[in-house]
This record gives structure tokens, C-alpha cells and sequence, in this order.
């Protein structure tokens, strides 16, 4: 496996540069007199398409080669990777097929086909969505690219971590909330090669705690059902994105639905932020685990701020 | 009437520079779009206490005399301007005495005691309140800190558009909300000495309407009565506040409530910022008003951040 080095992730961050937006890093004393801690938060919530998907997704755009580009991209997801893959061909202007569950919620739908995605709607299975892919693959001769288990997507995630470090480099842990993987990956490489002393921690929900299991086990153990509110983390871990964590990370710390809610509307009403459930996890999961923490500082990503405002859980 | 001049603003800016925040100016593409013209939004709903109130507060305070210091201040709000009193004099180590109706709400109360700041309850009127701060000055013999007719709090609240300027020199109009008017006046004033050539626009609710009449008829015509959903701006125009708009403030242009709520959740789904009712009103009269700031770049200020998270109106 050909993991990415330091200057490969260098190299992605000036290739994505001209069409991302370098984010924030905000702080709260608020907040870090609740924590007990000093909390660096890396504002993903404002990246392009409203989340971190959009640094992967431009930098396996970026990195096709012409012959590639010439028949654009494909992919399936019903969620924040969807409206960045299309959003990154547009940027490059390639076209993009993006297969969406018949269920996934019209404003994704909109997203995507704001951004000039050609959208091919399937069943909502996951057996479904893999086999109109292949057809759509098959058809249009596009590359597809995969939302975490895929090495530039990987790289192109890592320059967020490579952004808080350079904005905050004298920090203790840096936090990411898990899911496929994509991000955690990314972000333990990258911290790995800057600092190894600064540990890092994700935070998952109970709810769907495949890699939390998988992590103590030492292999992959997916969801077999899930039940959170963060609906960003509900895929199961990516074996790429495995093979690091396994390696670089330090520990993957739980969070409870109510405890997600309570730190996503800690974040509203002290700074002011919308953020998303999947983006209050790792923040939910440190308070849950304040001990630890104590007197430290605190890197965390605020992943994501696309959550429907007519169902805020609060 | 001895306005602040340019270098009392400045001298306002440096005085109080340790205790708030200097709050970014952002900026969206999105919104851009939908508005057809460019917009810059100054952020106070990051400032200290959620909103520019924490300015005024702290230069009035950071103004008193030794001998007036020691007996502490006074004011009567059920509003940001009470937190914000309370917060001032608590990081001056003095005493503050807030006179607040029965009826407040319970978070607001908590926001004064969090300060350190005593309240004193009083009947939910205005005659309630001022006969109960009168009996409050003459026991403790504190200076009363009005929150918006006093020419040291707008002299204060005039920092916040000398920031935005600073950074964004390059504007045709700058816009701030109208309430009592103590924003809008600092506003007027700061950019009338730094950029003439500015335009100053104010926004205000259709159902609290009294500057804008009062704009066009010359002379103050208070509220009556009050129904709209921008808290923040229900009190009567001020007389100090007044004199300055006169002068110096190009239009009043009006939104209604269900105008406000949707530039509201524009703000809330596009660049993942919560500010309060009265903040979005501004951005509310613009887009009610395209095409007379067709291609131009405006300022506006994002006046706070207090919205109640159990009781948004989408």
C-alpha cells in the first residue's frame, strides 16, 4: 500500500488551494471552561459544499489524467461525498454521475444537480447502488471514486490537518470524528509525519460504533444495524482508511446520541455555529471523557454544517 | 451636543480592545449570488456577550472616573445590553445593578448573574422600570448606563464599523439594523469621517417601523405598539441616536418578518452562522431591495447571536 507522504499531502494542498476554502480556526472560552481544556476548533462547517468532503473529492478530480477526465466521474453516495464529487468535475469541467438512492432527501438531490451532476437514481440498497454503478461505469467510461476507501481522497483529507497544524501547531491531541474513515485517516497520517507526539483520538457515536469494535478487535467488524442522529457516520469503516488507524491512531472514544445533541447545541449557542450531529462527536465524546483531557490542548474538526434546519434536535 | 470625534472613536477602539473581540468580516459566494451584489458581513454575533452591545458597555464603563467606579454601575434591560453592562463591570471589578421586568426571560437573567451583575426585578413596564432604577442609583449612588441615548455607548458601538472599514475599505454602503439606534448612529458617524462617500443604510422591521417614520417625518414618532420577531429592535429610537441619523444616514428601508426569517435561514444554511432575528434584518431590507444595490458592495453588520434554539422560526 502506497500510503501518501508528508510532501505528497503538500503537493494536494496546493493542487485543491484555488478551490477550497482555507478554514478557520476558532476558539471558545466558553467552551473551554465547560471542557476543562483548550479547544482549537478547525471550522470545516465553512469548506465549500459545507463540508471536509470537498478537499478528497477535488484532489482525486485533480490528479485523472487527461484521457480519464475526457469521460468525467462516477460515484454512489447519498451525502456530503455526492455533492463534493460533482461539485470538484464541475470546478474541472468534467461530467459527473452520481448515483443517489430513490429515499435520499431532495436537498442532496438538489445539491448535486446545482453543481451539474447527472444524477442516476437506484433502489435504496447498497447491492443496488453497486451494480448501477458498474452499469453507469460500464457506459460512460467514467473513473469511479469512491467517498473514503481510496488513497487521493485519503490525501486530499489529510490537508485539513495540515492546515490546524500550521495555523495551531502546540496542540496535545487532535479529534476527528469517524465514519468510513476518509478523514480520521487523513488526519492521522498527516499528524503522524508533522508532530508524533500529538495524539490522536476520534469520536464515534454508540450508535454506530463499527470502529470502535473494529479498533480493539484488530479487523474490520461493519455495522450490522445502526441508530444515531449523526447520519455522517453511519457507513462502516473503509479498509484503507483501517490500515492507518490501526497505525497512527491513539484511541476511538464513544458518544451517546443525547450527549451529540448537547455538544451540537453547545457549539450553536456559545460560538454561534451551525454545525452538524456528525461535526459535534468528537467535541461530545472529549466532554464525556473531560479526565483525560484535562489541561490539554484540544485540535478538533468540526466535520460538516449541512443539517436540516426544520429538524434541528433541539 | 458633543458628538465623538474620529479620534475619540479610535481612542474607544484602543480602550476597549482588551476586553472584546475584534470579529472577523465573512464573506459568501452563495449568498452573493441570490443578492446580486457583493456582501460583507461583520460578525458580532462572535462578539463577547453575542452581539456589538458588548462594545458600548465596556467603553462607558472603561470611561467612568475612579470615584464613580467605586459605586458601580446601573441600567435597566431585559435584553443583550443588561449582559453586556454586567460583563463590563465585572471585568472592571466593580459593581453593576441591573433592573430587570419580572416577565425576562429566565436565560437572560442567567446570562446578568453569570456576570457577577445584580438584578433587580420590577413590574413589565417601562414606568416600573425607570421609578425602580431611580430608587436603585439613589441607594447605591451608581452610575446609570443607558443602552443606546448616551454618547459614550455609541461613541463604543462606532468601533464595530471601524473595524469592518479597516478591513474592507473598498464599500458604496454599509448597513446596520435600527432599534434604539445606538449602532446605527456610531455606524453613520465612523464611516461619515472615514469614507463620506459611503453610503449608510439602516434596516428595520415593518412591525416596529418608528425610525423609519420618524426618518421621513423629521421628528421622533414612537412605537405605539410592537409585533415582529427582531427582539432586539422593539425600544424607540433615541434622541441622541436620532440627531446623528438625521444627518448622516442616507435610508431606512423596512423587512417584514417573513422576509427576515428567510434571510435568517439563508444565513444559518449558507454560511453556517446563527445570529438572531434582528441581525438578519438588514441582509432582509437588501434582498427586499435588490436592484438598488445592483453590483455593489455593501457592509452589514450581523448585530448578535442570542436566538432562542427551542424557538426558531423554521
Amino acid at each position: 500500500m502506497n500510503l501518501p507522504t508528508l510532501s505528497d499531502i503538500q503537493a494536494a494542498h496546493a493542487r485543491i488551494q484555488p478551490f477550497i476554502h482555507r478554514t478557520p480556526v476558532l476558539t471558545s472560552s466558553a467552551i473551554n471552561e465547560i471542557a476543562g481544556c483548550e479547544l482549537f476548533f478547525k471550522c470545516e462547517n465553512f469548506q465549500k459544499v459545507g463540508a471536509f468532503k470537498a478537499r478528497g473529492a477535488a484532489n482525486a478530480v485533480m490528479k485523472l489524467s487527461l484521457e480519464q477526465r475526457a469521460n468525467g466521474v462516477a460515484t454512489h453516495s447519498s451525502g456530503n461525498h455526492a455533492a463534493a464529487l460533482a461539485r470538484a468535475a464541475s470546478v474541472a469541467g468534467i461530467p459527473s454521475y452520481i448515483v443517489m438512492p430513490s429515499n435520499a432527501p431532495e436537498i442532496k438531490k438538489k445539491a448535486v444537480k446545482g453543481y451539474g451532476g447527472e444524477i442516476i437514481e437506484c433502489e435504496p440498497t447498497l447491492q443496488a447502488r453497486e451494480t448501477t454503478l458498474e452499469a453507469v461505469v460500464e457506459r460512460t467510461g467514467a473513473t469511479f471514486i469512491p467517498p473514503f476507501d481510496y488513497l487521493d481522497v485519503i490525501e486530499g483529507q489529510a490537508t485539513c490537518a495540515l492546515e490546524l497544524l500550521e495555523d495551531q501547531p502546540d496542540l496535545d491531541v487532535v479529534m476527528a470524528p469517524v465514519g468510513g474513515g476518509g478523514l480520521l485517516a487523513g488526519t492521522a497520517l498527516l499528524v503522524h509525519y508533522m508532530n508524533p507526539q500529538i495524539q490522536v483520538i476520534a469520536g464515534e457515536p454508540t450508535g454506530a460504533d463499527d470502529a470502535f469494535r473494529s479498533f480493539h478487535e484488530g479487523s474490520i467488524i461493519p455495522n450490522t444495524s445502526t441508530n444515531t442522529i449523526a447520519d455522517g457516520l453511519l457507513t462502516s469503516l473503509g479498509k484503507l482508511p483501517f490500515a492507518v488507524i490501526q497505525k497512527h491512531v491513539k484511541d476511538i472514544l464513544l458518544a451517546t446520541d443525547p450527549q451529540i445533541i448537547e455538544a451540537m447545541r453547545l457549539v450553536f449557542e456559545r460560538m454561534k455555529l451551525v454545525i452538524e450531529p456528525s461535526g459535534a462527536v468528537p467535541l461530545a465524546a472529549l466532554l464525556a471523557s473531560k479526565e483525560r483531557f484535562a489541561g490539554k490542548k484540544v485540535g478538533i474538526v468540526f466535520s460538516g454544517g449541512n443539517v436540516d434546519l426544520g429538524k434541528l434536535p433541539f
